[in-house]
């Protein structure tokens, strides 16, 4: 493997965004979306910042991402809106949607902001904490081309639809942002290059029975959803409501395309502010979080954490030192 | 085991209902509740029924449940609402709650309505089936004791915190009920008591490695979080927002007491008829359906299912013949 180098926040985001304007997109887009970018890289998702940076301008290059376009209200109904993200960058729209979401919950409370003919939010829990750092409760989610199958099943048609739940918390964010399937393929392949099990069943081999193995379950693409037969109808779920409430396209219709393009998002704000125990929240918070924190833990060195908890420990660490990045793919980047 | 005999649904209701009148709750009340109780027996949530019933109107008497209590509100935000639910039965409030949220979703496009201090709501999916069968998109979930050690740890801290998702197909509905443990304490107790393995890892042994064996995760306490890492953190989530959003009590709160009671509850609904593509969502549901139905079987017998399908089956097989109960449980209800 290559050795990572070192690379300072601000030097990511120029470079992020030189390429990005070279791309087709305008100075402030191409800013925004770096910093999207830049900021998931710093807080330690690698795998949907710097390392997927490469194929989100290839998408655009190939056309499946329009880089000027902006979302339209399609319909608007008091507290809930419907947008055409008309193939914009996924981030950008989902951004935005966002802070449209926030918006309509200050004004009634709740606000829910469906997003149809978008492109993938790279990165689910940045609108999370985007949401949670202004003050307000936020879940959201995406559906996806099919990549795990329903349960008793054994070919793909559901997708691993990431979803997120996120609370403001000690002026950072309590941020959950899980995914249908029990692992990644990138972590599954990341498991296999370095020859190494699952620690928990990941799938099914093609004998049909659960396996730790990678490699087998990469070859029979039968991926475990969480829970089993209850992550196979919570993604199912998912989809339909993403499909319905935005009235974009479904996982089964994304998936007869090459590529995927043109998902379908959720995202819902709750106003904190708003709500008669406002000021005992923070209180009531942290004392759930202490409970948590107050369990035994398995192994003695091993806390329990919260979701979320490590991103501000990394973020400052990156913030210190540069965010790592694998030497060849950083001269990649620099080539694009 | 005793014989299993067959209760015809008014049969049912009005025996649940001379028992919860004799117990302090109105006619009307009595009724209500009475038919909630049947419903979900007849729909074959027996565990969530008929079985349930004994004890709900035991928790009643010890005073846990306030039999003519009435849920007031305290806070309305345009699209949102909070209410104390002032220890009334758990499912009057609840079927109260969902009613609000789908008035508030006609008027704004979303309605949530959270209720602190209420009970135990007996069967989540109830509500969902109440809400899609009247044109809504529903979701809500409920806190619960601690009955889950988080991710890690050996000591329950979290609630399965039971979550449903919702929405109208073909007059009927797609309705997903599912609670955060892989397996309930009192499916759990079934296999044990008819000396079976669980069909999968349920939890962990004293030496905190998975197990299919009923017996020894009664004896831990580990239950196994849906998804390991991910369904402890969603428990968590539930918990907060249940708590948060209701200013009611969260899970560590609710645990210190002997008896679980004044639990949180979250209501949310969407109103379909109100969205732009209307006119053609049968028909995308429809085909979301029929892609997972083409999907290719692991046993060709097994047809794989969308959440909530046999419960249609199930219950005109039981108007038809009645409702299955267990003789004993039977005449111990009748004795109430």
């Amino acid at each position: 493997m290559d050795q990572n180098i070192f690379i300072p926040v601000e030097q990511m985001k120029s470079e992020f965004t030189r390429i990005l304007k070279k791309t087709g997109f305008s100075d402030s887009k191409a800013e925004k979306c770096a910093e999207i970018f830049t900021l998931n890289s710093l807080e330690g998702v690698y795998s949907h910042g710097v390392n997927r940076f490469p194929r989100f301008v290839m998408n655009t290059r190939d056309g499946f991402i329009v880089p000027d376009a902006e979302p339209i209200l399609v319909n608007g109904i008091g507290s809930m809106e419907q947008w055409n993200g008309n193939l914009g960058p996924g981030p950008l729209n989902a951004s935005f949607a966002t802070g449209r979401a926030t918006d309509l919950a200050e004004k009634h409370g709740i606000g829910l902001v469906a997003l149809a003919n978008t492109n993938h939010w790279i990165r689910g829990g940045t609108y999370g904490w985007q949401a949670a750092r202004k003050g307000y409760i936020f879940t959201g989610w995406t559906n996806t081309e099919a990549n795990m199958p329903a349960w008793g099943a054994v070919d793909v048609r559901l997708g691993n639809n990431p979803f997120v739940v996120a609370v403001p918390f000690e002026r950072e964010a309590i941020v959950l942002d899980f995914a249908m399937t029990q692992f990644s393929y990138g972590k599954m392949e990341n498991y296999k290059r370095e020859g190494r099990k699952l620690p928990f069943p990941g799938g099914f081999n093609a004998e049909g029975e659960l396996t730790e193995d990678p490699g087998e379950i990469l070859n029979t693409r039968r991926t475990l959803p969480i829970g089993n037969w209850k992550g196979s109808g919570f993604s199912l779920l998912l989809d339909i409501l993403a499909t319905v409430i935005s009235g974009g396209l479904s996982t089964h219709e994304i998936t007869r395309r090459k590529v995927e393009y043109s998902v379908s998002q959720i995202f819902i704000a709750i106003c904190l502010k708003r709500l008669h125990n406002y000021s005992s929240i923070e209180d009531s918070v942290h004392q759930i979080i202490n409970d948590l924190k107050s369990s035994i833990p398995e192994n003695k060195n091993t806390a329990i954490r919260y979701p979320g908890e490590n991103v501000v420990k990394i973020r400052n660490q990156n913030l210190a030192s540069g965010i790592p990045v694998n030497r060849g793919l950083w001269k990649e980047i620099e080539g694009l």
